[in-house]
């Protein structure tokens, strides 16, 4: 950490930082400009941290230096992380196309948007059984019913099956169902259901908050990670700009810069980000050949009929077009389709 | 609701649009123009909604038109909600000065806090036992012990605390203690916690999420509205955008937008918008100019060895010149702080 | 164009707002449903728009149906244009692979990089000669020395050359050299410029505004088109967002965006985008999977002495390396390098 | 300026970047940390400036300390800057309340727009001649003709002008007429515009880009001054965000910003910030509450008829009620209309 002192700051404030250094044991490394005068603190970096250097007279601005993740961060764990899940995987040259419709709505329409995906070579299958809904009179999701369908499914698939948690009070009963528990966007900093979803043997797909950063991001996975949960899977799934024509900005530089900074495999959400069906393939091309592990797409049966987004969702008979040219991206990239 | 058809749509999409709001008791209302076809949709909002225009072909965009919330809008409720909390309000010409640290630190650091607020004539006391962390390795807040020592502050001053809830399964300990129910930025949307307060008797302070739009704000308040809790406030906190200098950008536009579309009052944090205490007083008045019902600070009896905003908190001892100033340019509002 | 009434509007203002519209010859389609009126407005576009429904009394609000751009927009030149630049073309099959220099700095410094670029198969060379920069104490280009340096290297090569114009007093100076002329992001909406090249016959490559919507690029190409310029070139640099990682949000669904409503060719800009040289050919890869008819990539012989950029130049010599992976995928999309 | 190394940086890495700051007369203070190590950069900042260290190899990223624009700062000019013009002020304790209509539209407009800015004791006018505009089919402004028409209101009122320069070959023109020359949003980085009015003896009215960094404006304020014209007021007037509500977001944290690090005086345009009439006032007082040095207002003798902005002009004749109630804030803040 760098502590900048204001222009005018004086040896007693300057001195001061120093102190407050010492005093939890870390050292305060002066460097005197012909302007300003720098401090960098050197020693454990949780100690420092607890400093609160912003509030200290004399200070202008403090700059972290080290990266505030640890678990999360390729620093400690250089090699690829590989996420398994039943026969699938994500990471290294594995890829994962993750399809089905946004919310369970009946087992007739469940079972034929899964076998399509099965059909067409998905990796598993998604859908939601509790619905976060802007409008509190939206459709909420079928809740346990709808992890049945989703099991039954599975059952007849063999696809492993990906699930949103909402609520630490329901985490015993998707336990039951799900293969991948989904942490939503805006529970990316529901800290509470991520220290829960840490402690549990079950691997995670976390979705980037719509205005968090890369690095909130990865903080969000080291609250997971730390409590001993080390199969995270993030998800770039767009952020909000000034932008209207589509849902979301689908942030695709974002996935050759955690692949800098961490481990841990990432996969893309083109659906959710555009909110349109006609950009779904072109941005999932362009997601493999940025360097994604894996894509999670909307498919419904019938999306007129959809209860959740169903302008962004692909209808199942088109899904096998489109996998087969993701296949060919995936290929391409020298990964494949697990 | 007004769909829009693409410029090439056939005479049977138009009519299949229309066939399907006849289907739910609603009326198509075909407008031809030059280029584009637009139908109206006129009929029972709940059912035209339940539509899913976008998905069928032919359609362009589907534009609403009425606001998708009705508890939370001033159609329905013309007059201001003033919202009373024991001898205190907001809304109307009622002003609440709501005080105190980020988080509850020790016994002694909060009841300075609370003191020094009360001598000032702050409404109020704000502080946070259960804290929501960017990172899992900061202070994470005391629990209920926390709530204990605000409870012997309000105890010792008769001033009113406002605290924050983070997980449904805290409910009753944090009602066993708070007179308003914060629900922070970051749990804006989370649905789960949003129904449970929306059970409770007792106010709830609901923060704008820092990339949420004013209806999706007005949204969420609708979720609790709708099952009961008729004492909502709204705050105003600052947004993300690309701007560096602060943390966040403070939308004051969003106070006499708010006041036109809803009856709640809204109240603003300048401390978690800017970050920056020298920025407080002046956000602070230009708050009141606007509009707001209220103010919520962050003071603190020492900034520099705070466990959580140091650098942004008020030193109790400036408080007193603060809250003058303040009450300055409230009455030259026409309100008065209560 | 649709206008919406206040749910309280009167009979006199509906009436108001008919009246004005068969004032201009138009049609005025009054549609009443249960809460609100809302008057569709059928007739001559150029005639309605220029009306001021929205400062009317009992005017909500006015919702545009129709694009507010023609020649740009495909509805009116339904197959996409090829811009041919020398033996170099831009749209359908053509891809153009744009390298060079940020800025020229010198003789030695720019042939070099031709040369380079000429050797890995590169379309065109690009390189400023006049140049934006945020600081007048940062290097502003060579100016008219720096175009006949960039016309030496084309002579050497056989490459056409992009360089950017900035002000109209320079146009005939940069027409003597120029085979694209470069419009910069923070030009966008400089709309004597847009008007300026709109007069010439010479492509002109227009930059989105780093905060411009992919509507408001569209109606800068109609200020070039209008013109007479048909030779339009849109490029997608990136845009601002809160994310701090990179240096802007590069918004690679404009492409697929653009193209289903425009005809004109699309290129990408990754070095600028990113501002970081390692993310550079991922992202390139993405931008052709996702449709983009080119890419404008900064190299530059020696990154760590360039006057501008180094960070994001790749050096020349990796630039090999870089063209050969970029065109598999051109090719994989079905296109070839021009 | 901080350099900080890469984690695996070698020991040559950093004495290359120690022996390039020696190589221009400046000297690298290293600093060794338990995993990082960074050098502080000592010396002449234009020097140490133009060198690329993000270009070299082992650095991590580069921190600048200093603000890099210098006449603009309060460091180089501690004591307010009062600009004059004419009997008016802005700064210190002189505040100008600036009215008029967007763009000037004939004679009998822009004169009964005048009368009522003199009769309710506005302190300038301001109005459009050559305009900028989103879309080539929209009314560009009655060029020279228009000036003419201000010139007369002029001379009716005794109250200064104020319009816009878009195109530096308009310069002359515009000197023969403008007592204040504005650069509008669109051009606050146009660099050649800049410079052309920092030769000039007239003072500019600069508006904040409308996605422009605070570090930005006081660049492109820094380009006027650099020139030798010391006479620039800045402008808030909004910037885009995702905020679908208002047109732009009013960044009134700016202000204090601004105020903090430079000496200039600041105006707020809360017209073109909002684009709608209602939120003008309460954004006003807002203004002058958080510490703005004048506003500058769109007012119109017949909104609805206006070519230009008319759902965001105040009706002149509430511009009388509204300037009362601005000056009631104004002198709350201890400040006077001039």
């Amino acid at each position: 950490m760098m502590i900048v002192m204001k222009l005018d700051a004086t040896d007693e404030q300057i001195q001061h930082v120093v102190d407050r250094l010492a005093a939890v044991g870390a050292q305060g490394h002066v460097s005197r400009g012909e302007f300003v005068t720098i401090i960098g603190a050197i020693g454990d970096r949780d100690q420092i941290s607890g400093l609160n250097f912003d509030a200290m007279a004399g200070v202008d601005k403090v700059m972290p230096i080290l990266k505030p993740y640890k678990l999360a961060s390729r620093e400690t764990h250089p090699e690829d992380t590989v996420v398994r899940v039943g026969e699938c995987g994500l990471g290294g040259s594995l890829f994962a196309l993750i399809a089905g419709p946004c919310s369970v709505e009946s087992e007739d329409q469940y079972l034929r948007a899964a076998r399509q995906a099965k059909a067409a070579g998905a990796s598993m299958l998604r859908g939601g059984a509790f619905k976060p809904r802007t409008s509190p009179y939206s459709f909420q999701g079928l809740g346990e019913d709808g992890l049945k369908i989703m099991a039954a499914a599975r059952e007849e698939t063999g696809l492993p099956i990906v699930t949103e948690l909402m609520d630490p009070r329901d985490v015993e009963t998707v336990l039951k169902y799900a293969d991948v528990i989904q942490i939503g966007t805006r529970n990316m900093q529901n800290f509470q259901l991520l220290s829960e979803v840490g402690k549990v043997e079950r691997p995670v797909l976390l979705k980037r908050g719509m205005s968090a950063t890369i690095e909130e991001l990865l903080m969000a996975a080291e609250y997971i990670l730390k409590e001993g949960n080390a199969d995270v899977i993030l998800c770039e799934r767009g952020i909000r700009t000034f932008e209207p024509s589509t849902r979301f900005t689908l942030d695709l530089a974002a996935i050759p810069v955690i692949k800098k900074q961490s481990h841990l495999p990432v996969v893309v959400d083109p659906s959710h980000a555009t909110g349109k069906r006609d950009l779904v393939l072109p941005l999932s091309l362009a997601s493999v050949a940025v360097g994604a592990d894996g894509l999670i797409v909307e498919t419904h049966p019938d999306p007129e009929s959809a209860l959740c987004d169903g302008s962004q969702s692909l209808p199942v008979d088109e899904f096998m077009a489109y996998a087969t040219e993701v296949r060919r991206y995936v290929e391409m990239a020298g990964k494949h389709i697990s």
